[in-house]
């Protein structure tokens, strides 16, 4: 979610200039839609949605902070398919020539591929089923409240609800797109960078674009596998590096040497980083020491550390209470601009010109008449869309319960009917904001049906169940309506997006849940808080859940006091953001950024800083080199060190395991160490 | 002895173009001699004595390699006197322009004085002396063979033994430089450089290096303040890092993350890195794995790792042997040069044109008339060098052996007698190859004095303070004709060049005894094999002695063998690499960088090693950049880092030790530590 805005605001900076496009691209002929999909887009799709299905598990389950990856897709699908008709001419072969339309397609297919890897909830509700997660709760761990993740189920789970979403808006497009021109910050971005990809200079640019990412790449591949040898078990290695001493680590702060953070904090704009810095600081810097001191006062001094009744309670549900807060805010606001949005759409089109709506009808410039001539030509049959959706809301009806037993097939049924609305809403306020409310929607259903169901029956497993089947469909109706602005300012044909999203949704289904399950197989302590992987959504997930079906009876002493101070300080400062207009707004941290260290800790929030800090002096030094460049090495940093996680998990399956602990003891401790090593 | 000769491939590269160099400083007046010694060019000197005096002793103390700080000399007293003069000018007095005779000044002045650090033997005789070098040799470890390092003697020493060189060749300087016209390549890659500085284009150059060397000396000096804190023991932090595994590192093989060599590597041309790298693999990586195989066979198993009569005598002796084999033949070679070369001088003047003389007097160029001129303006007497050459012979004869009573007086007069003829010899072939053999006469003298002594008489003693007396005037005396030739091509004075000299000096007599004296107090463990300092030439020297006295005894089996085959490779080596000429002897490793890691493993020689490889790829990216930047970006490591020595050996003395500790350990011990710590 934190990865959204960051969208949002480097979205409002491309979208600048708008001078014709579509008179540079005059010549080229934009090939049929079935045309558009060739085999060696469906082959290169694939291999980029295994690497980015690595990297977005990976970011799930360190810590649930997923950056926009659409320009690195964008970058390795050009670089990929160059490659190809390169080496395919170069045999003597005649090939089709490249088109942006066929970039499209690809860019589509792995977003959408990539996209369940996160929708999917492999570090959310799905691992907050598991037992692992579960054990951390004292409450609801009995056998109808766990589900543990078997690779078949999973599949069927994800297979049954990701194709909804897509039905959903199909019939909608021509209303968001021509009619309201929803701007789509994310989509349009996407469409200026593969549009500037297929003219001559873009091209070079591309290529040098691709060198350094392929430089930076190589640097963070090996980083990785140079770091993997001195981590012979916990605790070891470079990601335990007590950067500003050992006090510091213990608390939390540290610089773990972790390119993907680097490259995660070089695309994410300041203020999220800072908001992380800052979130981290309170907590672990100033709350977390001070209610440790009330140990054995406020809560028992016996608890283990990781019981929620200790101080593990109050770190886990202040967060939750923040990330509520700042979720119910924009629910509202965003809730708030659609309607206004549609209100205006509805009955002020022939008065007033909405401040969506720049043209009116009569002034369309020579790119828009274009592309909306291309954008109505293929059409998708409104019976087609709402015949699947009917057809798969059917078997998903059907299906679901099967492998959730808590989960009736009523709550599946009110769901579905409510469903649509909420995605049009979230493709609407998406298109506005660029902000997707999936997960707040998911989070909804975990506390209307967890409450519903009730704790005897199953009520966390069926309330996470349900935040699936809900977010599904939300976030996939969110992004193909992205998905079709892209295709609709690149002239790519709304019946190739749909089909490619079908295809990248396939693939999907099938590589996500795998490559969880290959994490979940290597590295044995998934989910364990303070290990390498500590999935830290997973347990806020079922802790909600527990929460909306148990109420909150399971928090230590004044924990809700400090949980409802923290909703409405994190109310009180979005309105403040929102207020003080934009200058300023840039200055005040965000709330959902803030709660996400109070869990887990602020080293990947320094390691995000020193990105920051990076593209800062880089910027200062020389700024165009910084903007052609930032986001290529950035992208670099993160799909490396993402890709080194293949090997490495494969090492770990087969029992190879690092020869060497870099361990770091304090003096004294190294005294005893020496003295017992050499006893 | 490795840097002398990195600084002849150096020198002979930069002596191409030799267009007129005076024609551009036409209208610059060259101030009178002593107006060329300034005040703030003596409290530059000053300031930048004590650095590199830091730089040299801890080189001194880790390898013993030691490259040409020239470059970074000239760089800095640049800026420092251009810092000095601009702010003067800013609070508004008038200053006397910086000339490039000042230049040169600072420059021989900061040479002289660092110049004490290497041939007062703080790493080598001096310290050989000290009961930490003799309790590692079985032998000859009695109280009169033993003298510990205290601040008195060692400043005394070196006071009375520095001087002589400086009288012992003045007179002949004008034979050397005008005469026979020889080359000393250093000086003029120096004289070179200064004379560069100091043109309009030249002087913005410089600030731009300048800026770079700054870069590099920040991060260098913050990295190792960074290191610093996990080192709270042996084998502690990134100097005990085992790159390339465990195994490797317990044979001396890994990157120890060290600037300076890094930095030195950069500085050194390939072949003496390589040469290095070669030797260590040799040893450490096949012979001493073999040799060991055999303890308890060749030697006993029950020594102690340290003792000379097991593995550690192989690897002693069989480095002394290599570096005495190489040592001997560039002995024969370059005297066999100079007598040539004097013989032509004095024989074939007038038949036919020496190859060190293209020009013949009748055909001057603008630029040696000038230089001419301007040297044999100011005259130093004969009888002003001759007065005092015996009379600090005198003081000398009547102070060493009140110092040291082994070495008798007339030990020291026959030194003194023969000394002026190798000083002279070592100043002319120095002149012609850029390799100063002081530490080769050295070598001679603890052989010849020592077993004239005897061992009942502390020979050893005897023979290590004979080679003090040695190197001093020898050394001395080549660095000393070395800065007349800078100051001829800087038409700076040879008198102001003499002065200098006499105050940098006199700097270096108190400075480098002292700076030894806080290495000694600062670091415990100074002299222990595998410590951070372990000084390895000391107990080079000392086993030298030992030898020179004792004879072949103490060696054990078959280690003779060993030595006369590598004795002999040394030399064949050498003598191939002089036939296949300059093209291919580029590829054959010199036998004296080969031997250093024999005794000290070979991690430098991958820094090193390291410090190539960047400048290789650096020019091959970049040629321009890379020539231009290179020393600079060499300076900044090395004295960034060696600078760190400053505070770090203060913290040490205060008794502030690092707090943490960056252990290795094996993933079995590792478990069996973290059992430890549990319990």
């Amino acid at each position: 979610m934190v990865s959204r805005r960051s969208e949002l605001e480097k979205g409002d900076e491309e979208e600048v200039e708008e001078t014709s496009v579509e008179k540079a691209f005059e010549g080229k002929v934009v090939p049929r839609w079935e045309k558009q999909i060739t085999l060696r887009a469906m082959v290169v799709s694939l291999v980029l949605a295994v690497l980015f299905t690595f990297i977005v598990m990976k970011l799930n389950l360190t810590t649930g902070i997923i950056p926009s990856l659409n320009i690195s897709a964008g970058l390795l699908g050009f670089f990929f398919v160059k490659i190809w008709t390169s080496v395919i001419t170069k045999m003597g072969m005649l090939v089709q020539p490249f088109t942006r339309q066929e970039n499209t397609v690809i860019q589509t297919c792995v977003v959408a591929s990539s996209g369940i890897a996160f929708s999917g909830g492999f570090g959310s509700y799905i691992f907050a089923m598991s037992s692992e997660i579960a054990n951390q709760s004292p409450e609801a761990n009995g056998p109808q409240d766990i589900k543990n993740p078997t690779l078949g189920w999973m599949i069927a789970f994800v297979s049954v609800v990701s194709f909804l979403g897509l039905f959903s808006v199909v019939p909608l497009r021509k209303i968001m797109i021509v009619d309201f021109k929803l701007i789509y910050p994310s989509g349009t971005a996407t469409a200026h960078l593969i549009n500037s990809f297929h003219t001559t200079e873009g091209a070079k640019l591309a290529k040098k674009q691709v060198r350094v990412l392929g430089k930076f790449f190589s640097f963070s591949f090996l980083w990785g596998f140079f770091q993997w040898f001195y981590t012979a078990s916990e605790d070891c290695g470079f990601n335990s590096f007590p950067t500003f001493g050992l006090e510091a680590y213990k608390n939390k702060f540290f610089f773990d040497f972790s390119t993907t953070y680097v490259g995660v904090g070089m695309i994410c704009p300041y203020i999220i980083n800072i908001s992380l810095l800052v979130g981290g600081i309170l907590s672990w810097g100033i709350m977390w020491p001070i209610i440790n001191a009330r140990k054995g006062d406020w809560y028992s001094a016996d608890l283990k550390s990781s019981s929620l009744h200790g101080l593990q309670g109050y770190k886990v549900f202040i967060a939750i209470a923040m990330i509520l807060g700042d979720g119910l805010y924009n629910f509202v606001k965003v809730l708030g601009r659609t309607f206004i949005g549609l209100y205006n759409e509805f009955f002020k089109k022939k008065t007033e010109t909405s401040s969506n709506d720049p043209d009116s009808t009569s002034s369309l410039s020579y790119d828009d008449k274009c592309r909306i001539d291309m954008f109505l030509r293929d059409q998708i049959p409104a019976w087609f869309a709402i015949t699947g959706y009917v057809v798969i809301a059917v078997i998903s009806v059907i299906v679901v319960p099967m492998i959730f037993h808590q989960l009736k097939w009523y709550y599946i049924v009110v769901i579905y009917v409510i469903a649509p609305v909420l995605a049009f809403c979230n493709a609407y306020g998406c298109g506005l904001t660029d902000w997707s409310l999936a997960s707040t929607y998911g989070k909804l259903a975990i506390f209307i049906i967890g409450s519903w169901a009730g704790a005897p029956h199953g009520g966390v497993i069926a309330g996470l169940a349900a935040c699936g089947v809900m977010m599904n469909i939300v976030s996939t109706a969110s992004d193909l309506m992205q998905d079709f602005k892209t295709g609709y300012m690149t002239m790519a044909s709304p019946r190739s997006m749909f089909v490619s999203q079908v295809f990248g949704t396939v693939m999907g289904c099938i590589i996500s849940p795998c490559v969880f399950w290959l994490f979940y197989k290597a590295f044995g302590n998934l989910g364990v808080t303070g290990s390498a992987y500590p999935a830290p959504y997973a347990l806020v997930y079922r802790n909600m859940a527990i929460l909306g079906v148990d109420g909150l009876s399971a928090l230590p002493q004044y924990c809700l006091i400090f949980c409802y101070v923290f909703f409405g300080v994190a109310i009180v400062i979005n309105l403040i953001r929102d207020l003080v207009g934009k200058k300023w707004a840039r200055f005040i941290p965000v709330p959902m950024a803030m709660a996400v260290p109070f869990y887990i800790g602020s080293y990947f929030a320094i390691d995000m800083c020193v990105g920051s800090l990076i593209l800062f002096i880089w910027r200062k030094l020389d700024k165009l080199g910084a903007d052609t460049y930032g986001s290529a090495v950035a992208s670099g940093l993160i799909c490396g060190d993402g890709i080194w996680t293949l090997p490495s998990s494969f090492l770990a399956l087969a029992g190879v395991k690092p020869p060497i602990c870099m361990k770091f003891l304090s003096r004294a401790e190294n005294t005893k160490v020496d003295g017992y090593l050499e006893s």
